[in-house]
């Protein structure tokens, strides 16, 4: 059981109603590492950052069992750094600042140990860069997930579809899901995008859960009803972490199994927002996540004579 | 097993993307009667109407086997009018008219053999409106459902805190249970809404589904992903009124069954919404509805070792 994930190392400044933060660790590769490890699961990270990027972070990563080989470190750069401020509602930001500094020729390279593994997670990059690290796998994985957003539906359409056309799983959100497939019904949504490659499509829906397409076949997960969400940043990352990592672990990748995957990734999403950045997720103990999965059983559990 | 609910019975004039009506039957007691009685429910509707409403329609409602000496005929009267128009998202519309005609001097009657119910469901009317109804009961019901909206809060909040603390259960809108909390995060809307009076609070979140809290118990249902919402007219309604049938049915009020409760009305609901106003309720089937809440169970179910 293993998993790679390509996506950015970050350095994240936010601000939310709650408070603001200097620059702290973000990234959609920190967040879907941690919540993979988290579960258990071997897993590496194919990133990039600058030696800026501080020993600290590095060594929480590592303390979290993140194999970090596949992790370059440019002498002299600066690592990827997004400034973003949200509202009111926590359901829409600004993004003030978005620095790409070493992103910006960032060329993935897996490490020799990581071409075998069973789950690969497509962290949201240009699809070329997503496609280069498939292109590297000695063997095909498992399972291959893919985020993306839509910049690359603006800006790298053609790309974006070749990569689709290799991949088993989407995780996408609402509005991304709408804009990719040209329709507002999430159900038509849902089969349009399975046409363009991924058999399993799965949206995201923020604070309303999450919906699981394959064929016919549907599952839906509502998120937490939370006190205060904190911060929403690194949530959908944490649930595409939580979702692949969990099929790492049971290397069982049918329909009642990506079901479970699903409540696991709306947990730890669930415990990430507590916080800002990482710092709930780093917290987290096996035992407050058992609680948090069997709150989502109480959450939707009900029996009913048909 | 009874239910008597107090509420609009009106014209609609709708018109959304997939097309538009002329006057059609519309109004909350012609849903919440509709979906209760075809629970087999004893469902009487307490209302007022003018001498235009067709006996076309009055046929209809007495066919659902909803009881309607309840329902005023004024003569020289002119029935409850709304006309709306239904953005492209679905999720928002504009009022174009409201004529409340005999809606304006209602003053509501209830029939002697429906002071005893087991159930009274509150449509959205004036407070003291829905406080008359209470206090014409001979005894107390043994479940009290109101529905309320943004308007009463702005106009006539005082009554409607009077009549809130003599209720059971809420069943509002999200964006109602902001206004009415002051609270932003559901959890916390839905605490400070039970303070007001109801020990059991709804809050329905259109096709985001509806949550369930009683203390510290949460339960959360989703709508149905259809492939089309047609008009979402009386699906708030049908929910109550499929809500309350079920509970009125089965006369048992315990947080379990509410759970029930909820995914009935959310099955009855995702039925309205498939065609203009009543025409898709009035043709359903128990078998059809059989169907409908085994697709809920087998969206939300999912089996985890904890």
């Amino acid at each position: 059981m293993s998993l790679l994930t390509v996506g950015t190392v970050a350095f994240d400044k936010l601000e939310s109603p709650f408070g603001k933060t200097d620059r702290i660790l973000g990234g959609a590769a920190t967040f879907i590492g941690m919540a993979s490890s988290l579960l258990g699961v071997k897993t590496g990270i194919v990133s990039v950052v600058g030696d800026d990027f501080p020993q600290e972070y590095i060594d929480l990563l590592k303390s979290k069992n993140i194999d970090l080989s596949g992790l370059e470190i440019v002498k002299g750069g600066k690592t990827f750094f997004w400034e973003g401020k949200y509202h009111n509602d926590l359901n829409s930001r600004d993004t003030l600042t978005t620095e790409l500094n070493v992103l910006e020729t960032f060329e993935p390279k897996v490490p020799e140990a990581w071409k075998t593994v069973d789950v690969l997670m497509l962290g949201n990059l240009h699809p070329l860069v997503q496609q280069s690290v498939l292109d590297q796998m000695q063997k095909r994985p498992g399972l291959v997930v893919l985020d993306t957003m839509n910049f690359w539906m603006d800006c790298a359409w053609d790309d974006l579809m070749s990569v689709m056309k290799n991949i088993d799983v989407i995780s996408i959100n609402d509005e991304e899901a709408r804009q990719m497939s040209g329709e507002y019904s999430l159900v038509k949504a849902a089969h349009k995008i399975s046409e363009m490659g991924p058999s399993t499509v799965i949206i995201k829906k923020g604070e309303h859960g999450a919906l699981l397409f394959q064929g016919e076949r549907r599952f839906f997960a509502p998120a937490l009803p939370l006190e205060d969400v904190f911060d929403p940043t690194g949530a959908g990352d944490t649930f595409a972490g939580g979702f692949s990592g969990y099929l790492a672990k049971t290397k069982d990748f049918s329909f009642e199994n990506m079901k479970r995957a699903i409540i696991y990734g709306s947990a730890l999403a669930s415990v990430t927002v507590e916080k800002f950045g990482t710092e709930s997720l780093a917290e987290l103990s096996r035992e407050r996540l058992s609680e948090r999965l069997k709150q989502f059983k109480e959450l939707t559990d009900f029996k009913i004579e048909l």
